[in-house]
């Protein structure tokens, strides 16, 4: 298996000794590619000390011996977690950790009756997520290119915001954009809400056309080469009133301090912390109704959760967003949202576009 | 809660009562979205024989007020599954199904142990999923504007096949065309392969440039008013070789034939089987590597599927996909797949771009 595969692997292998696991059931498809490279969304890869096994179906058997030359593929017969439970029986396998914050409990039930009463199951979730959060030199080359794209996509939806436009229109056009830069897709459902639909900090976009007077919300990121962007961008259409650029400017505060905060050694407790007093000063922290931020990879969630008394050292090399916000019911809300990598000292940030506030 | 909602959490009711639960975690978005109208992506739905409460972050309170006014909605604090498993204590719950398809391990454990030993969980899986498969009018109305749109994409896709362009341009514009129209995103991942890249039934688009005599495989759907459609077309660019011809009327003919098949009380497998063996008297089963389809809805794979000896009966309502294929490992692959809804005698099919074999 070519490098970076061939390290990660190892690494693995190395903590399952450590752990006296004989193997490990490597059950989510972003924790198999991270490993070997296979980009298919079905099957399971099973770890031992000295081997790695992929079970897949027909559909992926043929991309596998592509993207994974050197790896060992099984092809499954009669269900994926029958076959797992019937390998490990045959290989004799007798300790074997497996991802319980992923294998739902039919899953389990089923390698279990095919494993035999021989086989010992024992929860060890995040084994591989652990690697994942400290990014590869190489890893951060992508990253930054996919924050450079959603910054990109962002400041050509701010261009679209003319009065009439549908929110779903934008979204359509930032999807596309980033498609044609080459994105294989959004990191997640683009956001695009108008006025008091900016208060939904999760709002899917709707018919809902611009006026004067809206406060926009764009929440957007974009995968690229397996990695994601993510990146949050709050501006006003007209003459904003005062209210609404003093919250423009808790939160602007919010996230400058938090983006301070951020270092190796840090806890993400203290990163949320600096943003939630910003706001609290402000006496807009009721308003605060998330946490401040979350890791960032092959995934667009990943750990370190950036959130509230969390204990969790920030390491270099994590990378994670920082994306205060608030959001008055009924009438509207306001978040920015940039991609952050922890650094030995301080920190860099990768998305790019302005965060000056905008009336439009 | 308007209609259709009412009725549905009345008839899941209704087996909670058969099952003798007194109440049922529903885990997953599309379910509690199904039974509430609720289009967050985080929270748990617990269904009593009388009651039926929704648990979410704070990031989905406003918004769940709004699309589920009548709804009972309890802000979770310290994490969704120990909020969940403390709900249960204080209701002094007895005994909970639980969706073992969909809760994983550590969820599991985490509501357990907030729970106490006084509550007895009990796998009951696919309990929102199995009415889901039948579905109403009113979603047969959605599911066949979904369909429609996806055909036009189909269409529209095939226009833009001249020499030169890349899989990923194809597929950026099918996904904008589709968001043009009102979709809120594809339904997975568009395909776009190209010669020998559709061989690959799972294939991601790449940067791969179309040549005259190459086969192309255009594999897509929409989610429009939160129902998915599936559509798959196959062309050649140019003369195509009588082999490949062959192998067009072959699939051809496996798809006319299950869908031939497809009736109200026909098992499954008997439908996978009429595909499987049109391919077989051409020579191709071998290169038939997956089922024969999948049931459609909210999700893009649901129940029934439609497989090798898969015992499930038809019933009138259920929507699936056909989409027999053949694949030639290093040469190229041919699918055909359209969305056929079950009636009563025989079947309707909602997608309808033409299969007729085209060479451009």
């Amino acid at each position: 298996m070519p490098t970076p595969y061939r390290k990660r692997i190892a690494k693995l292998q190395r903590l399952l000794r450590e752990r006296n696991l004989d193997s490990l059931l490597v059950t989510s498809p972003a924790n198999w590619f991270y490993l070997t490279g296979f980009t298919g969304e079905a099957g399971l890869l099973l770890v031992e000390p000295r081997a790695a096994t992929l079970l897949t179906d027909g559909r992926f058997t043929v991309q596998a011996k592509e993207e994974a030359p050197t790896l060992r593929v099984l092809l499954q017969k009669d269900g994926l977690y029958r076959t797992c439970g019937e390998t490990l029986r045959h290989r004799r396998l007798r300790k074997v950790g497996f991802a319980s914050d992923e294998l739902t409990v039919a899953q389990l039930g089923a390698i279990q009756k095919a494993a035999g009463s021989g086989v010992r199951f024992e929860p060890a979730p995040k084994l591989v997520q652990g690697l994942r959060t400290e990014k590869e030199a190489s890893e951060l080359v992508q990253m930054r290119k996919a924050a450079i794209l959603a910054s990109d996509a962002v400041e050509g939806a701010i261009a679209l915001l003319k009065p009439g436009v549908r929110e779903f229109e934008v979204a359509a056009e930032i999807e596309y954009q980033m498609r044609k830069q080459g994105a294989s897709g959004p990191a997640f459902e683009t956001i695009v809400a108008f006025a008091e639909r900016a208060a939904l900090p999760h709002a899917r976009p709707t018919a809902k056309r611009l006026k004067r007077g809206h406060l926009v919300v764009l929440d957007l990121g974009a995968i690229l080469n397996k990695y994601c962007s993510d990146i949050t961008r709050t501006v006003f259409v007209g003459k904003a009133p005062a209210k609404v650029k003093a919250w423009y400017q808790a939160v602007l505060e919010a996230q400058a301090a938090a983006i301070d905060k951020v270092g190796a050694g840090r806890t993400c407790g203290e990163v949320d912390a600096a943003a939630r007093g910003v706001l609290a000063a402000h006496r807009l922290d009721q308003y605060f109704v998330h946490s401040t931020g979350h890791g960032l990879g092959l995934e667009v969630h990943e750990d370190p959760r950036v959130a509230k008394g969390q204990k969790t050292l920030l390491a270099s090399g994590n990378v994670i967003t920082i994306e205060p916000g608030v959001y008055v019911p009924g009438v509207g809300g306001i978040r920015i949202e940039d991609d952050v990598v922890v650094g030995k000292s301080g920190s860099e940030v990768l998305t790019r576009a302005s965060r000056d506030f905008i009336e439009l």
